[in-house]
């Protein structure tokens, strides 16, 4: 808890004087002011982030935590639990859609267990980090203890630092976890302030009976956890999983370290959401990759004020919109840093 | 008109037994199907325009046609004219948007001078087919004649196939031409049946008295030539210009060869419109790569009823909306391809 005050502490404000200088050099890029949009404006907040007019993402990676759920007992997902174990062998052995889509674009995948309900052998890119064999049920009481939570944090600011280390300039998030969208509806509907059927979806494809029993589910978890529902943290523990908070560290540990990170769908945005929660100043280092076809997503949209980069009817996880919007985040700073101005290319500018 | 008619006939169905084996193939993948939404869609669609349900675009282009326009003596631009041959040597020199983000994507990008008001050395990367030094002013008549335009087309047909020729899999639209959004706005009125102020904008970014011309340019060039918008080949022959003319050669070149072609702003979509107002099937084989900030890009869209890939507030045409589209392509094809099977990975299925 200290050290989580302490890292909170050392996130500051975006450079200013970075972000005006990035402006002054786009405005004098051989193109109309403002034609490149969004782009601009993403050259413009990385250069905020990093307190550097010409940053470089060249180095990204996606960090994916993969962990179970205490309420796949209640019959919430179409898949079995087994599934979040068979899964990471998939990921390890590089045939997974994260695993496609980051090759396309130059990015690296790492892969955490911070709660699986197996045991793997060691594996070159796999770091352990379990906190437990999954999470208890929400259903029954709170899914970790504040303990647990706190570590599973803890390895998230970790796996942030030594992307830092190791010269990543871009972090992505990523998840895995069978069940996952319910405890994460239930952080919307906590943190949001909203009904359970509002930002409960149908995940990886249940049907009508399935999102009914959702929805109850989730109605009973914020029921059971009332009292625990008090500040970001202990709701997280309550609500949350091993991933989500893997996550919520990884989002803390970039915004430490100054260095943007691309949210990726539903389960990642939960994971923002809380660490925006603890201080709001962090959603000025997320960069949010997608819009998820599951139903909440865009009320969190709404509520931050945020309008992610693209809307291609994902709703797979893994870090896959993460890793698109890193190509188009590439293609933004390789403008920014690779464009000639008008006046070293003898172009005439509006203003002649 | 012949040749055209021709290679009008040539372009067939897209393939719906190759489409059906990609989507079997989608399905099969370690994902909940549909979970990848367009990336899946545009996998599948990829397959039946080439007719192969493996299909890969690991080689990319965008074919880029540069020409002036007659229309800009009327003040339609906030850029003068002599920025379209500035802007081509720029291209060569590699420091334009276009370069930057083709950089980015592994895309190659060939230059098509094919009416600018300038002459250039033989340069590398440049292809010389002028047809003329600009349009004729749409205000006094047709901005073409039929000879021209059909020029103008075989040229883009031309470089459909040479690309076809050199191992390209993936062809996309790009124009530079200062004052072409006023053609364009004076097609999309005609070809959408739509009054001009609807479909005509700020372009590179006029202000309000230069809106207000540019919309009374547009009404002066459909009255002038309101007996020539009979069929779309003379509707382009007098409200278009030389690098439209091209990008509807290329696009119909592509369809030609069963090669997709994506589309990339408000001028390129007006080449595509006049293409498919040919022959309708050839919007099959165009995807259409983002939505422009030009106001009637998305009437277009509405009329056609299509969703462009991305919406990322741009307004700036050589293609950087085609190119940054390539990356999520290039990426639905990796997944398609690269993925492994439920079976092989020996992951539960929700069927299990």
């Amino acid at each position: 808890m200290e050290r989580l005050n302490k890292w909170l502490s050392e996130i500051g404000e975006l450079d200013e004087k970075a972000m005006q200088e990035a402006k002054r050099r786009q405005d004098q890029l051989t193109k109309p002011r403002g034609s490149l949009g969004r782009l601009e404006e993403l050259a413009c907040r990385i250069a905020g982030i990093t307190g550097r007019a010409n940053p470089d993402v060249n180095r990204k990676r996606i960090v994916l935590f993969a962990a179970d759920h205490g309420v796949t007992l209640e019959g919430v997902s179409a898949y079995p639990r087994e599934v979040t174990a068979q899964m990471v062998k998939n990921f390890l052995h590089g045939g997974a859609a994260i695993n496609a889509i980051a090759r396309s674009f130059g990015v690296e995948v790492e892969v955490v267990d911070i709660g699986v309900d197996a045991e793997f052998p060691d594996t070159p890119g796999l770091v352990k980090r379990k906190v437990s064999r999954g999470t208890s049920s929400i259903t029954k009481g709170p899914a970790m203890t504040i303990e647990q939570v706190v570590s599973a944090i803890t390895a998230g600011v970790e796996r942030a630092e030594v992307a830092v280390q190791y010269g990543v300039k871009l972090l992505g998030t990523g998840d895995m976890g069978i069940g996952n969208t319910t405890p994460s509806s239930a952080l919307y509907a906590a943190l949001l302030d909203r009904e359970p059927v509002e930002v409960t979806g149908r995940g990886t494809g249940v049907d009508d009976q399935g999102l009914a029993r959702k929805i109850k589910v989730v109605e009973q978890a914020l029921q059971v956890n009332r009292e625990k529902l008090t500040d970001p943290l202990s709701t997280l523990a309550a609500l949350g999983g091993f991933e989500i908070g893997g996550l919520c560290g990884l989002i803390i540990g970039a915004a430490m370290n100054r260095m943007p990170v691309v949210i990726d769908g539903f389960i990642s945005s939960a994971a923002a959401l809380v660490a925006i929660r603890m201080k709001p100043v962090i959603q000025r280092y997320c960069i949010f990759g997608h819009l998820s076809q599951e139903q909440g997503h865009k009320l969190l949209f709404r509520e931050l004020g945020e309008r992610p980069l693209l809307d291609l009817d994902l709703r797979l996880g893994e870090g896959t919109g993460a890793a698109l919007a890193m190509g188009i985040i590439q293609a933004a700073m390789e403008a920014h840093n690779g464009m000639t101005t008008f006046e070293s290319a003898g172009v005439s500018n509006k203003e002649d």
